[in-house]
Protein backbone atom coordinates (compact mmCIF):
# COMPACT_ATOMS: atom_id res chain seq x y z
CA UNK A 1 0.00 0.00 0.00
CA UNK A 2 2.71 2.56 1.32
CA UNK A 3 4.80 1.50 -1.90
CA UNK A 4 2.00 2.17 -4.60
CA UNK A 5 1.26 5.56 -2.67
CA UNK A 6 4.78 6.24 -3.62
CA UNK A 7 4.79 5.43 -6.82
CA UNK A 8 1.42 7.44 -7.68
CA UNK A 9 3.23 10.25 -5.78
CA UNK A 10 6.50 9.85 -8.16
CA UNK A 11 3.99 9.62 -11.32
CA UNK A 12 2.24 12.46 -10.18
CA UNK A 13 5.09 14.15 -10.17
CA UNK A 14 6.51 13.24 -13.29
CA UNK A 15 3.31 13.70 -15.33
CA UNK A 16 2.58 17.49 -14.40
CA UNK A 17 5.78 19.84 -15.05
CA UNK A 18 5.69 23.22 -14.75
CA UNK A 19 5.67 25.27 -17.79
CA UNK A 20 4.57 28.93 -18.76
CA UNK A 21 2.96 30.14 -17.20
CA UNK A 22 4.12 29.41 -14.15
CA UNK A 23 1.30 30.46 -11.57
CA UNK A 24 -1.43 28.13 -13.23
CA UNK A 25 1.00 25.01 -13.15
CA UNK A 26 1.72 25.69 -9.63
CA UNK A 27 -1.25 26.29 -8.78
CA UNK A 28 -2.60 22.63 -10.12
CA UNK A 29 0.45 21.23 -8.58
CA UNK A 30 -0.44 22.52 -5.26
CA UNK A 31 -3.13 20.95 -4.46
CA UNK A 32 -2.70 17.88 -6.08
CA UNK A 33 0.65 17.37 -4.09
CA UNK A 34 -0.51 17.92 -0.60
CA UNK A 35 -0.08 14.24 0.91
CA UNK A 36 -3.02 12.26 0.75
CA UNK A 37 -3.93 8.65 0.70
CA UNK A 38 -4.30 8.47 -3.08
CA UNK A 39 -7.08 6.10 -2.54
CA UNK A 40 -8.74 6.00 -5.81
CA UNK A 41 -5.37 5.65 -8.00
CA UNK A 42 -3.98 2.71 -5.63
CA UNK A 43 -7.80 1.05 -5.96
CA UNK A 44 -7.06 1.03 -10.18
CA UNK A 45 -3.47 -0.02 -9.71
CA UNK A 46 -4.45 -3.19 -7.13
CA UNK A 47 -7.82 -3.60 -9.91
CA UNK A 48 -5.12 -4.11 -12.27
CA UNK A 49 -2.62 -6.21 -10.57
CA UNK A 50 -5.14 -8.57 -9.21
CA UNK A 51 -7.08 -9.39 -12.47
CA UNK A 52 -3.16 -10.38 -13.66
CA UNK A 53 -1.71 -7.08 -15.61
CA UNK A 54 0.82 -4.86 -15.34
CA UNK A 55 0.20 -1.88 -13.28
CA UNK A 56 2.50 -0.18 -15.79
CA UNK A 57 0.03 0.17 -17.95
CA UNK A 58 -2.35 1.94 -15.98
CA UNK A 59 -0.29 4.93 -14.15
CA UNK A 60 -1.75 7.66 -16.67
CA UNK A 61 -5.17 6.64 -16.13
CA UNK A 62 -4.94 6.13 -12.13
CA UNK A 63 -3.07 9.67 -11.90
CA UNK A 64 -5.42 11.21 -14.17
CA UNK A 65 -8.38 9.69 -11.63
CA UNK A 66 -6.52 11.43 -8.54
CA UNK A 67 -6.71 14.51 -10.99
CA UNK A 68 -10.26 14.47 -11.41
CA UNK A 69 -10.67 14.03 -7.61
CA UNK A 70 -8.37 16.96 -6.89
CA UNK A 71 -10.16 19.21 -9.49
CA UNK A 72 -13.33 18.42 -7.63
CA UNK A 73 -11.82 19.31 -4.12
CA UNK A 74 -10.87 22.64 -5.53
CA UNK A 75 -13.73 23.81 -7.05
CA UNK A 76 -15.42 22.76 -3.82
CA UNK A 77 -13.68 24.41 -1.72
CA UNK A 78 -14.62 27.47 -3.46
CA UNK A 79 -16.10 30.37 -1.62
CA UNK A 80 -19.31 30.72 -3.80
CA UNK A 81 -19.20 26.47 -3.30
CA UNK A 82 -18.21 24.56 0.29
CA UNK A 83 -16.20 27.92 1.41
CA UNK A 84 -13.75 25.93 2.79
CA UNK A 85 -10.31 27.54 3.69
CA UNK A 86 -8.55 24.54 4.82
CA UNK A 87 -7.63 20.94 2.40
CA UNK A 88 -5.62 17.96 3.78
CA UNK A 89 -4.10 20.63 6.41
CA UNK A 90 -3.03 23.02 4.11
CA UNK A 91 -4.88 25.90 3.07
CA UNK A 92 -6.98 25.51 0.29
CA UNK A 93 -6.33 26.39 -3.42
CA UNK A 94 -7.90 29.99 -4.20
CA UNK A 95 -6.47 31.05 -0.23
CA UNK A 96 -3.30 30.27 -1.72
CA UNK A 97 -3.83 31.41 -5.40
CA UNK A 98 -6.69 33.65 -5.44
CA UNK A 99 -10.04 32.44 -6.57
CA UNK A 100 -9.93 33.05 -10.39
CA UNK A 101 -6.42 30.72 -10.66
CA UNK A 102 -8.34 28.27 -8.29
CA UNK A 103 -11.02 28.11 -10.91
CA UNK A 104 -8.82 28.13 -13.51
CA UNK A 105 -6.53 25.46 -12.14
CA UNK A 106 -9.63 22.80 -11.77
CA UNK A 107 -10.46 23.56 -15.39
CA UNK A 108 -6.48 22.88 -16.31
CA UNK A 109 -6.91 19.54 -14.49
CA UNK A 110 -9.95 18.63 -16.07
CA UNK A 111 -8.35 18.53 -19.19
CA UNK A 112 -4.92 17.63 -18.66
CA UNK A 113 -6.59 14.43 -17.38
CA UNK A 114 -7.60 13.07 -20.74
CA UNK A 115 -4.56 14.38 -22.24
CA UNK A 116 -2.56 12.45 -19.68
CA UNK A 117 -4.46 9.27 -20.75
CA UNK A 118 -4.17 9.46 -24.43
CA UNK A 119 -0.21 11.18 -24.01
CA UNK A 120 1.53 8.35 -22.07
CA UNK A 121 -0.71 5.19 -22.43
CA UNK A 122 1.69 3.77 -25.13
CA UNK A 123 1.11 0.37 -23.81
CA UNK A 124 -2.90 0.22 -24.56
CA UNK A 125 -4.62 -0.12 -27.75
CA UNK A 126 -6.62 2.57 -29.55
CA UNK A 127 -10.03 1.29 -29.01
CA UNK A 128 -8.65 1.02 -24.73
CA UNK A 129 -8.08 4.34 -24.61
CA UNK A 130 -10.55 5.52 -26.14
CA UNK A 131 -12.99 3.53 -23.82
CA UNK A 132 -10.96 4.95 -20.82
CA UNK A 133 -11.75 8.41 -21.64
CA UNK A 134 -15.29 7.34 -22.22
CA UNK A 135 -15.29 6.09 -18.64
CA UNK A 136 -13.99 9.54 -17.26
CA UNK A 137 -16.46 11.85 -19.31
CA UNK A 138 -18.81 9.86 -18.39
CA UNK A 139 -18.21 10.04 -15.16
CA UNK A 140 -16.57 13.31 -14.28
CA UNK A 141 -19.46 15.33 -15.59
CA UNK A 142 -23.24 16.03 -15.12
CA UNK A 143 -24.15 12.30 -15.25
CA UNK A 144 -21.45 11.93 -12.72
CA UNK A 145 -19.59 14.13 -10.39
CA UNK A 146 -21.41 16.86 -10.98
CA UNK A 147 -24.69 15.65 -10.57
CA UNK A 148 -23.60 14.61 -7.23
CA UNK A 149 -22.56 18.60 -6.53
CA UNK A 150 -25.50 19.84 -7.62
CA UNK A 151 -28.04 18.06 -5.62
CA UNK A 152 -25.51 18.51 -2.57
CA UNK A 153 -25.52 22.27 -3.16
CA UNK A 154 -29.34 21.84 -3.74
CA UNK A 155 -30.01 19.89 -0.75
CA UNK A 156 -28.04 22.88 1.52
CA UNK A 157 -30.95 25.47 0.37
CA UNK A 158 -33.72 22.70 1.76
CA UNK A 159 -34.58 21.92 -2.01
CA UNK A 160 -35.22 18.23 -2.20
CA UNK A 161 -37.02 16.51 -5.58
CA UNK A 162 -36.97 13.39 -3.61
CA UNK A 163 -37.08 12.17 -0.73
CA UNK A 164 -34.43 12.94 1.76
CA UNK A 165 -33.56 9.51 2.18
CA UNK A 166 -33.08 9.25 -2.31
CA UNK A 167 -31.37 12.50 -2.12
CA UNK A 168 -28.39 11.91 -0.03
CA UNK A 169 -27.90 8.31 -2.00
CA UNK A 170 -28.02 10.14 -5.51
CA UNK A 171 -25.44 12.73 -3.77
CA UNK A 172 -23.38 10.40 -3.31
CA UNK A 173 -23.88 7.59 -5.27
CA UNK A 174 -22.52 10.49 -7.59
CA UNK A 175 -20.00 12.69 -5.61
CA UNK A 176 -18.27 10.02 -3.79
CA UNK A 177 -18.63 6.07 -5.35
CA UNK A 178 -18.60 7.83 -8.90
CA UNK A 179 -14.59 8.31 -8.63
CA UNK A 180 -14.18 4.17 -6.85
CA UNK A 181 -16.35 2.92 -9.77
CA UNK A 182 -14.26 4.70 -12.40
CA UNK A 183 -10.90 3.85 -10.68
CA UNK A 184 -11.90 0.37 -10.85
CA UNK A 185 -13.88 -0.55 -13.63
CA UNK A 186 -11.13 1.19 -15.37
CA UNK A 187 -8.49 -0.89 -13.68
CA UNK A 188 -10.57 -3.74 -14.90
CA UNK A 189 -10.85 -2.66 -18.65
CA UNK A 190 -6.74 -2.15 -19.12
CA UNK A 191 -6.65 -5.75 -17.57
CA UNK A 192 -9.13 -7.03 -19.93
CA UNK A 193 -11.65 -8.16 -17.33
CA UNK A 194 -14.66 -9.60 -19.35
CA UNK A 195 -17.86 -7.53 -18.68
CA UNK A 196 -18.93 -9.83 -15.55
CA UNK A 197 -16.06 -9.21 -13.37
CA UNK A 198 -16.61 -5.41 -14.53
CA UNK A 199 -19.89 -5.55 -12.86
CA UNK A 200 -19.36 -7.05 -9.89
CA UNK A 201 -16.13 -4.75 -9.09
CA UNK A 202 -18.57 -1.82 -10.19
CA UNK A 203 -21.00 -3.31 -7.54
CA UNK A 204 -17.89 -3.66 -5.03
CA UNK A 205 -16.87 0.04 -5.81
CA UNK A 206 -20.41 1.28 -5.50
CA UNK A 207 -21.00 -0.11 -2.47
CA UNK A 208 -17.50 0.91 -0.93
CA UNK A 209 -17.98 4.36 -1.95
CA UNK A 210 -21.28 4.80 0.07
CA UNK A 211 -19.28 2.98 2.99
CA UNK A 212 -16.85 5.63 2.41
CA UNK A 213 -18.97 8.74 2.63
CA UNK A 214 -20.95 7.07 5.73
CA UNK A 215 -17.05 6.76 7.03
CA UNK A 216 -16.82 10.72 6.47
CA UNK A 217 -20.06 11.84 8.00
CA UNK A 218 -19.03 9.77 10.63
CA UNK A 219 -15.65 11.27 10.99
CA UNK A 220 -16.91 14.67 10.83
CA UNK A 221 -18.59 14.25 14.03
CA UNK A 222 -16.38 12.42 15.92
CA UNK A 223 -12.75 13.81 14.96
CA UNK A 224 -10.59 16.73 15.58
CA UNK A 225 -9.11 18.85 12.87
CA UNK A 226 -5.49 18.02 13.14
CA UNK A 227 -6.59 14.48 12.61
CA UNK A 228 -8.50 15.14 9.51
CA UNK A 229 -6.76 18.42 8.15
CA UNK A 230 -9.72 20.25 7.31
CA UNK A 231 -12.75 21.99 9.03
CA UNK A 232 -14.63 19.76 11.37
CA UNK A 233 -18.32 19.74 12.38
CA UNK A 234 -19.14 22.45 9.34
CA UNK A 235 -21.44 19.73 7.96
CA UNK A 236 -23.43 19.87 11.50
CA UNK A 237 -23.20 23.34 11.81
CA UNK A 238 -24.80 24.77 8.51
CA UNK A 239 -27.66 21.49 9.34
CA UNK A 240 -26.27 19.90 6.05
CA UNK A 241 -28.07 16.33 4.92
CA UNK A 242 -25.24 13.36 6.44
CA UNK A 243 -25.69 10.23 6.94
CA UNK A 244 -25.42 11.12 10.82
CA UNK A 245 -27.89 13.55 10.57
CA UNK A 246 -30.52 11.45 9.03
CA UNK A 247 -30.45 8.10 10.19
CA UNK A 248 -28.33 9.16 13.65
CA UNK A 249 -24.13 7.76 14.77
CA UNK A 250 -25.59 4.49 15.30
CA UNK A 251 -28.30 3.59 12.59
CA UNK A 252 -25.16 4.79 10.39
CA UNK A 253 -22.65 2.97 11.73
CA UNK A 254 -24.85 0.11 11.15
CA UNK A 255 -25.50 1.08 7.14
CA UNK A 256 -21.29 1.67 7.14
CA UNK A 257 -21.29 -1.94 8.65
CA UNK A 258 -23.69 -3.45 6.27
CA UNK A 259 -21.65 -1.88 3.34
CA UNK A 260 -18.20 -2.83 3.96
CA UNK A 261 -19.49 -6.78 5.01
CA UNK A 262 -20.74 -6.44 1.47
CA UNK A 263 -17.75 -5.54 0.07
CA UNK A 264 -15.61 -7.96 1.72
CA UNK A 265 -17.86 -11.07 0.44
CA UNK A 266 -17.35 -9.61 -2.94
CA UNK A 267 -13.89 -9.05 -2.74
CA UNK A 268 -12.46 -12.04 -1.30
CA UNK A 269 -13.07 -14.14 -4.49
CA UNK A 270 -10.20 -12.39 -5.59
CA UNK A 271 -6.86 -12.29 -4.15
CA UNK A 272 -6.54 -8.45 -2.98
CA UNK A 273 -4.53 -7.88 0.17
CA UNK A 274 -4.67 -4.07 -0.24
CA UNK A 275 -8.32 -4.02 -1.02
CA UNK A 276 -8.43 -6.49 2.09
CA UNK A 277 -6.00 -3.84 3.92
CA UNK A 278 -8.15 -0.34 3.14
CA UNK A 279 -11.89 -2.17 4.31
CA UNK A 280 -10.22 -3.31 7.16
CA UNK A 281 -8.57 -0.11 8.34
CA UNK A 282 -12.24 1.49 7.56
CA UNK A 283 -14.13 -1.21 9.65
CA UNK A 284 -11.70 -0.54 12.49
CA UNK A 285 -11.84 3.08 12.73
CA UNK A 286 -15.32 3.27 12.84
CA UNK A 287 -16.27 0.02 14.70
CA UNK A 288 -13.48 -0.59 16.49
CA UNK A 289 -10.91 -3.11 16.69
CA UNK B 1 -23.59 30.42 -43.72
CA UNK B 2 -26.92 31.05 -42.26
CA UNK B 3 -27.79 27.57 -42.77
CA UNK B 4 -24.90 26.22 -41.20
CA UNK B 5 -25.15 27.95 -38.03
CA UNK B 6 -29.29 26.58 -37.99
CA UNK B 7 -27.80 22.96 -38.72
CA UNK B 8 -25.42 23.90 -35.48
CA UNK B 9 -28.20 25.03 -32.84
CA UNK B 10 -30.19 22.03 -33.97
CA UNK B 11 -27.56 19.94 -33.57
CA UNK B 12 -26.67 21.78 -30.28
CA UNK B 13 -30.56 21.28 -28.95
CA UNK B 14 -30.52 17.91 -29.76
CA UNK B 15 -27.51 16.88 -27.99
CA UNK B 16 -27.47 18.52 -25.18
CA UNK B 17 -30.71 17.27 -23.35
CA UNK B 18 -32.39 18.19 -19.48
CA UNK B 19 -31.66 15.53 -17.43
CA UNK B 20 -31.74 15.22 -13.66
CA UNK B 21 -31.01 17.45 -11.73
CA UNK B 22 -32.22 20.02 -14.28
CA UNK B 23 -31.25 23.25 -12.46
CA UNK B 24 -27.38 22.12 -13.97
CA UNK B 25 -28.62 20.93 -17.48
CA UNK B 26 -30.43 24.44 -17.81
CA UNK B 27 -27.54 26.77 -16.69
CA UNK B 28 -25.01 24.40 -19.51
CA UNK B 29 -28.05 25.37 -22.22
CA UNK B 30 -28.95 28.75 -20.68
CA UNK B 31 -25.53 30.12 -22.19
CA UNK B 32 -25.11 27.98 -24.94
CA UNK B 33 -28.08 28.53 -26.71
CA UNK B 34 -28.15 31.84 -26.71
CA UNK B 35 -28.26 33.47 -30.34
CA UNK B 36 -24.62 33.43 -31.57
CA UNK B 37 -22.60 33.54 -34.73
CA UNK B 38 -21.62 30.05 -34.62
CA UNK B 39 -18.53 30.69 -36.32
CA UNK B 40 -16.14 28.05 -34.70
CA UNK B 41 -18.35 25.36 -35.37
CA UNK B 42 -19.12 26.64 -38.58
CA UNK B 43 -15.34 26.90 -39.60
CA UNK B 44 -15.09 23.76 -38.70
CA UNK B 45 -18.02 21.97 -40.68
CA UNK B 46 -16.77 24.96 -43.49
CA UNK B 47 -13.38 22.96 -43.87
CA UNK B 48 -14.23 19.51 -43.79
CA UNK B 49 -16.88 20.39 -46.98
CA UNK B 50 -14.32 22.45 -48.46
CA UNK B 51 -11.52 19.43 -48.12
CA UNK B 52 -14.03 17.36 -49.76
CA UNK B 53 -15.77 15.32 -47.01
CA UNK B 54 -19.33 14.72 -45.25
CA UNK B 55 -19.85 17.70 -42.95
CA UNK B 56 -22.05 15.11 -41.03
CA UNK B 57 -19.32 13.42 -39.83
CA UNK B 58 -18.20 16.52 -38.02
CA UNK B 59 -21.29 18.15 -36.18
CA UNK B 60 -19.82 16.11 -32.65
CA UNK B 61 -16.94 17.78 -32.78
CA UNK B 62 -17.92 20.97 -34.25
CA UNK B 63 -20.60 21.45 -31.58
CA UNK B 64 -18.32 20.52 -28.77
CA UNK B 65 -15.72 22.94 -30.02
CA UNK B 66 -18.91 25.41 -29.18
CA UNK B 67 -19.21 23.87 -25.74
CA UNK B 68 -15.86 23.98 -24.55
CA UNK B 69 -16.11 28.42 -26.02
CA UNK B 70 -19.29 28.72 -24.08
CA UNK B 71 -17.52 27.26 -20.83
CA UNK B 72 -14.81 29.54 -21.44
CA UNK B 73 -17.35 32.66 -21.45
CA UNK B 74 -19.18 31.26 -18.90
CA UNK B 75 -16.57 31.25 -16.18
CA UNK B 76 -14.71 34.01 -17.70
CA UNK B 77 -17.67 36.07 -16.88
CA UNK B 78 -17.54 35.22 -13.16
CA UNK B 79 -16.83 37.47 -10.35
CA UNK B 80 -13.79 36.45 -10.03
CA UNK B 81 -12.36 36.60 -13.33
CA UNK B 82 -14.04 39.35 -15.60
CA UNK B 83 -16.98 40.08 -13.26
CA UNK B 84 -19.16 40.53 -16.36
CA UNK B 85 -22.95 40.73 -15.55
CA UNK B 86 -23.89 40.52 -19.44
CA UNK B 87 -22.92 38.29 -22.65
CA UNK B 88 -25.15 37.69 -25.96
CA UNK B 89 -27.07 40.34 -24.76
CA UNK B 90 -28.43 38.56 -21.88
CA UNK B 91 -27.84 38.13 -17.93
CA UNK B 92 -24.80 35.94 -17.75
CA UNK B 93 -24.79 32.95 -16.61
CA UNK B 94 -24.06 33.31 -12.91
CA UNK B 95 -26.25 36.27 -12.98
CA UNK B 96 -29.55 33.86 -13.89
CA UNK B 97 -28.50 30.25 -12.13
CA UNK B 98 -25.67 31.63 -9.22
CA UNK B 99 -21.87 31.60 -8.87
CA UNK B 100 -21.78 27.88 -8.02
CA UNK B 101 -23.81 26.71 -10.70
CA UNK B 102 -22.25 28.77 -13.11
CA UNK B 103 -18.68 27.12 -11.70
CA UNK B 104 -20.28 23.42 -12.12
CA UNK B 105 -22.40 24.28 -15.79
CA UNK B 106 -18.82 25.13 -17.05
CA UNK B 107 -17.44 22.30 -15.69
CA UNK B 108 -19.80 20.18 -17.11
CA UNK B 109 -19.61 21.36 -19.92
CA UNK B 110 -15.80 21.05 -20.58
CA UNK B 111 -16.40 17.05 -19.93
CA UNK B 112 -19.61 16.68 -21.85
CA UNK B 113 -17.59 18.05 -25.34
CA UNK B 114 -15.39 15.06 -25.36
CA UNK B 115 -17.86 12.74 -24.46
CA UNK B 116 -20.26 13.63 -27.56
CA UNK B 117 -17.35 13.38 -29.88
CA UNK B 118 -16.90 9.97 -28.62
CA UNK B 119 -20.82 8.93 -28.40
CA UNK B 120 -21.61 10.58 -31.59
CA UNK B 121 -19.02 10.25 -34.01
CA UNK B 122 -20.28 6.88 -35.44
CA UNK B 123 -18.97 7.41 -39.06
CA UNK B 124 -15.53 7.74 -37.62
CA UNK B 125 -12.59 5.18 -37.08
CA UNK B 126 -11.28 5.21 -33.28
CA UNK B 127 -8.29 6.48 -34.31
CA UNK B 128 -9.51 9.64 -35.94
CA UNK B 129 -11.86 10.12 -32.73
CA UNK B 130 -8.67 9.42 -30.48
CA UNK B 131 -7.07 12.62 -32.26
CA UNK B 132 -9.65 14.62 -32.22
CA UNK B 133 -10.08 13.94 -28.27
CA UNK B 134 -6.55 14.26 -28.13
CA UNK B 135 -6.53 18.12 -29.94
CA UNK B 136 -9.20 19.38 -28.01
CA UNK B 137 -7.36 18.54 -24.85
CA UNK B 138 -4.11 20.06 -25.70
CA UNK B 139 -6.28 23.30 -26.69
CA UNK B 140 -8.56 23.53 -24.10
CA UNK B 141 -5.98 23.14 -21.46
CA UNK B 142 -3.13 24.61 -19.44
CA UNK B 143 -1.10 24.84 -22.59
CA UNK B 144 -3.81 26.31 -24.32
CA UNK B 145 -7.24 28.43 -24.23
CA UNK B 146 -6.07 28.25 -19.93
CA UNK B 147 -2.62 29.96 -20.80
CA UNK B 148 -4.26 32.69 -21.85
CA UNK B 149 -6.62 33.36 -19.77
CA UNK B 150 -3.96 33.20 -16.74
CA UNK B 151 -1.66 35.71 -18.26
CA UNK B 152 -4.39 38.24 -19.40
CA UNK B 153 -5.46 37.92 -15.50
CA UNK B 154 -1.75 38.51 -14.63
CA UNK B 155 -1.38 41.13 -17.01
CA UNK B 156 -4.53 43.02 -15.62
CA UNK B 157 -2.69 42.89 -12.54
CA UNK B 158 0.36 44.80 -14.13
CA UNK B 159 2.30 41.52 -13.88
CA UNK B 160 4.29 40.51 -17.02
CA UNK B 161 6.86 38.33 -17.82
CA UNK B 162 7.71 39.63 -21.43
CA UNK B 163 7.12 42.56 -23.39
CA UNK B 164 3.79 43.98 -23.53
CA UNK B 165 3.88 43.07 -27.43
CA UNK B 166 5.05 39.60 -26.56
CA UNK B 167 2.58 39.16 -23.55
CA UNK B 168 -0.51 40.29 -25.73
CA UNK B 169 -0.09 38.14 -28.44
CA UNK B 170 0.44 35.16 -26.03
CA UNK B 171 -2.85 35.73 -24.71
CA UNK B 172 -4.66 35.96 -27.92
CA UNK B 173 -2.48 33.23 -29.49
CA UNK B 174 -4.30 30.93 -26.85
CA UNK B 175 -7.17 32.80 -25.43
CA UNK B 176 -8.32 33.10 -28.85
CA UNK B 177 -6.89 31.74 -31.94
CA UNK B 178 -6.15 28.54 -30.32
CA UNK B 179 -10.19 27.60 -30.71
CA UNK B 180 -10.11 28.50 -34.24
CA UNK B 181 -7.20 26.73 -34.44
CA UNK B 182 -8.77 23.54 -32.77
CA UNK B 183 -12.29 24.59 -35.21
CA UNK B 184 -10.05 24.14 -38.55
CA UNK B 185 -7.63 21.33 -37.65
CA UNK B 186 -10.02 18.94 -36.53
CA UNK B 187 -12.16 19.85 -39.73
CA UNK B 188 -8.81 18.71 -41.43
CA UNK B 189 -8.36 16.03 -39.37
CA UNK B 190 -12.18 14.65 -39.63
CA UNK B 191 -11.42 15.14 -44.02
CA UNK B 192 -8.35 13.20 -43.79
CA UNK B 193 -6.31 15.73 -45.11
CA UNK B 194 -2.52 15.53 -45.74
CA UNK B 195 0.02 17.52 -42.94
CA UNK B 196 0.96 19.88 -45.13
CA UNK B 197 -2.67 20.74 -45.82
CA UNK B 198 -3.78 20.58 -41.92
CA UNK B 199 -0.05 23.19 -40.81
CA UNK B 200 -1.08 25.48 -43.73
CA UNK B 201 -4.68 25.97 -42.32
CA UNK B 202 -3.50 26.42 -38.97
CA UNK B 203 -1.32 29.17 -40.13
CA UNK B 204 -4.47 30.62 -41.50
CA UNK B 205 -6.12 29.98 -38.04
CA UNK B 206 -3.76 31.40 -36.19
CA UNK B 207 -3.74 35.12 -38.07
CA UNK B 208 -7.76 34.68 -38.32
CA UNK B 209 -7.34 34.44 -34.11
CA UNK B 210 -5.46 37.39 -34.11
CA UNK B 211 -7.26 39.13 -36.45
CA UNK B 212 -10.48 38.63 -35.10
CA UNK B 213 -9.14 39.57 -31.49
CA UNK B 214 -8.33 42.59 -32.68
CA UNK B 215 -11.35 43.24 -34.32
CA UNK B 216 -13.04 42.88 -30.81
CA UNK B 217 -10.62 44.87 -29.54
CA UNK B 218 -11.49 47.85 -31.62
CA UNK B 219 -15.26 47.01 -31.86
CA UNK B 220 -14.98 47.57 -27.88
CA UNK B 221 -13.66 51.32 -28.38
CA UNK B 222 -15.78 51.98 -31.24
CA UNK B 223 -19.53 50.10 -30.50
CA UNK B 224 -22.40 50.55 -28.50
CA UNK B 225 -24.22 47.79 -26.19
CA UNK B 226 -26.87 47.05 -28.09
CA UNK B 227 -24.38 46.36 -31.13
CA UNK B 228 -22.04 43.58 -29.29
CA UNK B 229 -24.52 42.43 -26.18
CA UNK B 230 -21.87 42.92 -23.48
CA UNK B 231 -20.83 45.50 -21.17
CA UNK B 232 -18.85 47.91 -23.32
CA UNK B 233 -15.81 49.79 -22.73
CA UNK B 234 -14.85 48.17 -19.97
CA UNK B 235 -11.43 46.95 -21.35
CA UNK B 236 -10.62 50.83 -21.83
CA UNK B 237 -11.53 51.93 -18.31
CA UNK B 238 -9.89 48.87 -16.72
CA UNK B 239 -6.82 50.14 -18.15
CA UNK B 240 -6.57 46.74 -19.98
CA UNK B 241 -4.01 45.68 -22.47
CA UNK B 242 -5.52 45.80 -25.98
CA UNK B 243 -4.04 46.05 -29.40
CA UNK B 244 -6.11 49.46 -29.49
CA UNK B 245 -4.65 50.35 -26.20
CA UNK B 246 -1.52 49.09 -26.85
CA UNK B 247 -0.89 50.36 -30.56
CA UNK B 248 -3.59 53.05 -30.96
CA UNK B 249 -6.83 52.65 -32.85
CA UNK B 250 -5.14 53.27 -36.56
CA UNK B 251 -2.05 50.45 -35.74
CA UNK B 252 -4.28 48.26 -34.65
CA UNK B 253 -6.25 48.72 -37.95
CA UNK B 254 -2.98 48.48 -39.81
CA UNK B 255 -1.91 45.11 -37.97
CA UNK B 256 -5.89 43.53 -38.80
CA UNK B 257 -6.06 44.54 -42.52
CA UNK B 258 -2.60 42.66 -42.65
CA UNK B 259 -3.44 39.71 -41.28
CA UNK B 260 -6.64 39.35 -43.15
CA UNK B 261 -4.76 40.09 -46.23
CA UNK B 262 -2.54 37.06 -45.22
CA UNK B 263 -5.33 35.15 -44.35
CA UNK B 264 -6.88 35.56 -48.02
CA UNK B 265 -3.86 33.75 -49.48
CA UNK B 266 -4.06 31.49 -47.70
CA UNK B 267 -7.76 30.48 -48.54
CA UNK B 268 -8.05 31.47 -51.97
CA UNK B 269 -6.64 28.05 -52.83
CA UNK B 270 -9.22 26.55 -51.03
CA UNK B 271 -12.94 26.97 -52.91
CA UNK B 272 -15.02 28.24 -49.90
CA UNK B 273 -17.83 31.20 -50.10
CA UNK B 274 -18.01 31.30 -46.44
CA UNK B 275 -14.68 32.14 -45.31
CA UNK B 276 -14.27 34.88 -48.15
CA UNK B 277 -17.58 35.67 -46.64
CA UNK B 278 -16.71 35.60 -43.01
CA UNK B 279 -13.55 37.40 -43.98
CA UNK B 280 -15.06 40.34 -46.37
CA UNK B 281 -17.41 40.86 -43.35
CA UNK B 282 -14.68 41.72 -40.24
CA UNK B 283 -13.27 43.62 -43.10
CA UNK B 284 -15.86 46.22 -44.02
CA UNK B 285 -16.88 46.26 -40.08
CA UNK B 286 -13.28 47.73 -39.57
CA UNK B 287 -12.22 49.71 -42.49
CA UNK B 288 -15.64 50.51 -44.18
CA UNK B 289 -16.88 48.91 -47.00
Amino acid sequence: MKNLIKLVDEHLDKYLGICYPEEIFKAMKYTLMLPGKRLRPVMCLETVRMLGSDINKAFPMACAIEMLHVQSLIHDDLPCMDNDDFRRGKPSNHKVFGEANAVLAGDALLTFAPQLIIEKSDNLTTETVLKLIHEYTKFAGAYGLIAGQVVDIESEGGKLAKTAEETLDFIHLNKTAVLFRLAIRTGAIIANAEDKTINELDEFATKFGLAFQIYDDIMDEISTFDELGKTIGKDKNSGKLTYVSLYGLEEAKKKFSCLIEDCCDIIKKYNSEIFVEILNKLRDRILGV
